[in-house]
């Protein structure tokens, strides 16, 4: 197992091994994952006294063996216990491995009571992050774009790290379910375009890490490629020369590394290339490289984040919220097989609230990815608290057809997330936003999972406590499983969005956006604010979604009231459903989040005995810093609120 | 004399010496300015076939002579003409040089009809311009700090420039009056620390290059130097080692640039060190670099621009605009006379419109230079025609204590101004700016010279035309000469200062230092705008005035209008003196503003064929980007003032 010097166990301490390093094993397999998944019992039985066999002939406490014919698919597994012995029928390789770490998460329970035949099978095939990290270091951008915890763990700048880290990695991510990472910025930039060619060992190096673990690597490409790389005049994607590029350079990837599991693309969009430029649309410039894919049994991952980023804010009727679904829906049905629509989960930007993006709704002969952002760029820049799994799960459990019918999680066919991990200490700058990494593997393996058990496991297998580990338990729990409504409260109101710094998008700035070409406002004025996005008399976005919500989200009535200001622009004495104004809402959320904000710090203190106290020290250090931040944004906001409205806190509280 | 391929020749263009260059000149002289006068006229002479001589005997067109009789100090000189000789009798080697320039802009004039003697002499003795240039690029700030023309004119990136172009710079200065230039930055970062020590053979190569044109160089330094560069464990002023250190340290400055002007300080300013940190004050930080540079005949000049950059936005009581009187006017009569304090020519920052800083009256017993940008920072950096002699004319002229007292120009010693050229090939960006740095020379010789009248000076200098010099000299006045007060137009309203994008600070963002610590505010709500800064309700700021002005400004009813919003909070509906209220006075000056940027750009067509092709094509270019900043500048400035007064037009025009 790599052990990292100087770099923190997150949830796989070799006291999590405790249970299984203490038992007899058997492992049945000769795949390299099944070499895996014995080196990891091997290790923990070196550290606790169990022992590992191969000889299927005697009595073990535990089983890991393969059976094709399990029915539970490549990467699941049946676990069950009786008669003293608990074992993992896996139906492939990857299965053995997730098996084992069902195991771990289960410690000693697992080898309790008797365990009736339980099937575990991902809800998702691809369970995947893409990170998006440079190898160059950008001068204000860092080297990870919106990335919080430091450099890549991929590259050091300009060229290849020591890939050690890597391998520890790849553990983390199989143990929480995720099995492909893309490995570069969507936003590929000259040298990064290179990996696709004559930097392509980076790439390879890379995978032989993360194999082990059962992890394909995705690249990230230039859609210019051709052009850029290649020489060629034109990168139209229905030119054949073009195609033919592509063509040899992906059986070129494919010879290097076999297993590669295909191409990321973000394309016409803020700046990047793409097949507009030719009088292309979507469907044809990922279907060519679909197709170019399609002999090794690759997928291209092309993005839906398409908008008009040069927007006027004078142009009402323009509505970024409206742009994926207008690029995408009439594409639908037009997309290859390995071809999938990979779309954020909502309709701007992974904004705290946001509704479920309409696209989801209106591909069914599509394969969707949803795409959720796990590094923090709009929720605190792991600077603050904020678990995030609660609002994934909104996501993942949002039925756009009304109560009835099918879930998010139903329709998509893959889970995505933007990673946050660097090369921190603790892989993702703030301790406890390791919990967020770790909840969305999980989340894309079983979306029905409970966000509060999801936290619960992590705590287990993180902190190893020696003292009474209900205490720290209780007060990891009241910290995080509020965090994200608490992060909502102190930041912009009611679904609106943005009011974030331009550039960094750190801290408030009401207006910061107002009157850029972002296609990002809010409209507040000294009678109300709000976007108009209904059919009657604004965007028409409303009508992007079926029934009952294109009727719910119209009617100002009926719209929830966490979306109120996304969908409408109302006057700031708009009564809520709980009776409140919009304006005194905005009021006594801000005051109250920001005191929540400092009650976390309180309650930290508390766990000083039950965590290491560098990790203690880095947690507080970084609630002083929340603390302080979400001040501001209470103080920001209900000051231009207070300034635009002139609406008296109910409450009478000092607002500047 | 240098002449530059690609480099354009501003306002010494061979023509402008063609009336001496026909004649017979006789220069009497044995220094090197009297070389440099020589080699002047020779060179004028081998292009128009005059004659250039030494012997007294004759008769001569021009005579240019020393007299350190003629009473009219060092750098003046005497300028008559009779019997058909024009004779410059100069008071030294300076006066001798400047007599020359002088006879260079008057042209065939010179050598008309008879002249009666006229006296020159500078008003102010140092005419000075700080270079904001460091030695390595910064990422986002480029090589000069608020530099829109380019890379530094010293250095290319990392080390020394070819410094053929700084000869050819300091002829230009000097044909304007300029006396003095400050190298580098006055945020002295880590490397341009060193040209004190280990570089300072770069500042003396400088120095040879600008010494044949009578300018003396200055080098900005680092207070905290004597830790930094010395290894001593302080920099307190009171402190012998470090007087000892800065004492050494200046020695060997003299003893390599003899003539070497002093240095420049940026103290306790913005994150740069000072003499708080030693429980020091400013006269004690100054005197202690004055004392080292006294016996080689050096000044220090200390900069006033002092002032709480960490700035809570919910505190009142803190202002800005008080800060460098408050941190200065108390150590008046402590500073040495070689140490001078210098102070921009408003309280806040190089605004298009502020009072003129309290600080210049404040303080009768100390030498005081005043500050102004010619790099226009806050006025349009150098993509928009702002010609600024017109303001500088007003602060020069202005008279802190009221009708009958004394002028601005006649309080300071010094005029010092932030320079606005770079290795542009036009020196300053937009080739119209050249008209600025010219004006700032000319206005530091005589303050009470006619804006208009020097910039028919710089037109008929730059542009030896073709056609009709009628025509071009028209379009130029109708285009700049109401410049500045068209940006005051579309920009922030009555004085209220910034509204601009925070950082870079071009173009227009209302909000964007409203929540900041950088103590710029305008506290606009729905019902009005603008900081109370009287005495009776406010931040007590006026009080900073002498009489008249501290009750002028005191009163809403006798404030100037284009001031008010600096010094009062005033409703929406207040009347100003043309009987137009605040809310319609800014939706009818942008209005107008944005349409006079259009008119200019019109104008410029006309210019088509009496300016060269590529300086008109770069000047449509830039105009096209001031007609769509002015229109971005109207559009959202009237926006946010309409969102928050709810106040009609009373033109009904378009408001977004």
């Amino acid at each position: 197992m790599p052990e990292l010097s100087g770099v923190h166990p997150a949830w796989l301490p070799p006291e999590a091994f405790r249970a299984i390093g203490s038992r007899r094993t058997l492992v049945l397999g000769d795949d390299v994952l099944a070499d895996t998944v014995r080196a990891e019992v091997a290790h923990a039985c070196a550290r606790y006294g169990g022992t590992l066999h191969d000889d299927r002939d005697g009595a073990y406490d535990l089983v890991l063996a393969l059976d094709s014919e399990a029915g539970v698919g490549p990467e699941g597994f049946v676990l069950s216990r009786h008669d003293g012995a608990t074992t993992v029928v896996a139906g492939g390789p990857a299965g053995l491995l997730y098996g084992l770490f069902e195991v771990v998460r289960r410690g000693e329970t697992a080898f309790g009571a008797d365990l009736p035949a339980e099937a575990h099978r991902p809800a998702l095939r691809r369970r995947m992050l893409d990170h998006w990290d440079n190898i160059d270091v950008h001068p204000v951008m860092g080297q990870v774009e919106r990335g919080y915890a430091g450099g890549s763990i991929f590259w050091r700048e300009g060229g290849p790290r020591d890939l050690t880290r890597v391998r520890a990695y790849g553990r983390l991510l199989a143990a929480c379910g995720i099995n492909a990472v893309a490995v570069n910025n969507v936003n590929v930039h000259a040298t990064e375009a290179r990996l696709l060619t004559d930097r392509l060992g980076e790439v390879a190096a890379i995978a032989d890490e993360l194999r082990p673990y059962g992890i394909r690597v995705h690249l990230s490409v230039n859609f210019a490629s051709p052009v850029a790389l290649g020489g060629l005049a034109t990168a139209d994607p229905l030119d054949d020369g073009v195609r033919a590029w592509w063509a040899r350079t992906t059986e070129r990837v494919y010879a290097t590394i076999p297993d590669f599991g295909g191409y990321v693309v973000k394309a016409d969009s803020e700046g990047q290339p793409g097949p507009f430029a030719y009088g292309r649309d979507h469907a044809d410039g990922a279907n060519m490289l679909a197709d170019a894919l399609a002999p090794f049994g690759g997928v291209v991952h092309w993005r839906a984040f398409v908008y008009d980023h040069r927007q006027d804010w004078r142009d009402r009727s323009t509505d970024r919220a409206r742009a994926a679904y207008d690029h995408f829906a009439p594409l639908d049905g037009r997309f290859r097989d390995n071809a999938i629509v990979q779309v954020k989960n909502g309709p701007i930007d992974f904004q705290v609230r946001e509704p479920v993006s309409p696209v989801i709704a209106a591909m069914p002969d599509t394969r969707l990815a949803v795409e959720l952002q796990v590094t923090q760029e709009y929720t605190g820049q792991q600077k603050h608290v904020c678990y995030l799994a609660p609002m994934w799960r909104e996501v993942l459990g949002f039925r756009p057809w009304g109560p009835d019918g099918r879930t998010v999680a139903d329709v998509a066919t893959e889970l995505v997330a933007v990673s946050n991990v660097g090369d921190d200490p603790y892989w993702t700058g703030h301790p406890l936003a390791q919990a967020n990494l770790y909840a969305f593997g999980r989340l894309a393996w079983a979306p029905g999972l409970d966000p509060a058990d999801l936290l619960d496991e992590w705590i287990g297998l993180t902190f190893p406590v020696a003292g009474d580990p209900g205490r720290l338990r209780r007060i990891l729990h009241e910290i995080m499983d509020g965090s994200w409504r608490t992060y909502e409260r102190y930041t912009a109101p009611l679904g609106v969005g943005f009011m974030v710094r331009p550039g960094h998008h750190y801290g408030p700035d009401v207006d910061g956006y107002e009157y850029t070409p972002w296609g990002t406002y809010h409209f507040a004025d000294r009678d109300g604010v709000g976007v108009d996005r209904t059919r009657a008399t604004g965007t028409g976005f409303t009508g992007q979604y079926p029934k009952p919500w294109s009727d719910v989200y119209e009617s100002p009535a009926k719209c929830p009231d966490e979306l109120l200001l996304f969908f409408h622009h109302v006057p700031y004495g708009h009564v809520l459903h709980d009776g409140t104004t919009v304006i005194q809402h905005i009021y006594d959320t801000h005051f109250a989040g920001a005191e929540q904000a400092a009650a976390m710090r309180d309650r930290w203190e508390k766990a000083a005995g039950d965590v290491p106290p560098e990790l203690h020290a880095r947690v507080r250090e970084l609630l002083d810093e929340q603390v302080r931040s979400a001040r501001e944004w209470r103080d920001q906001i209900n000051t231009y609120f207070f300034r635009k409205s002139g609406a008296a806190d109910a409450h009478g509280r000092r607002i500047y």
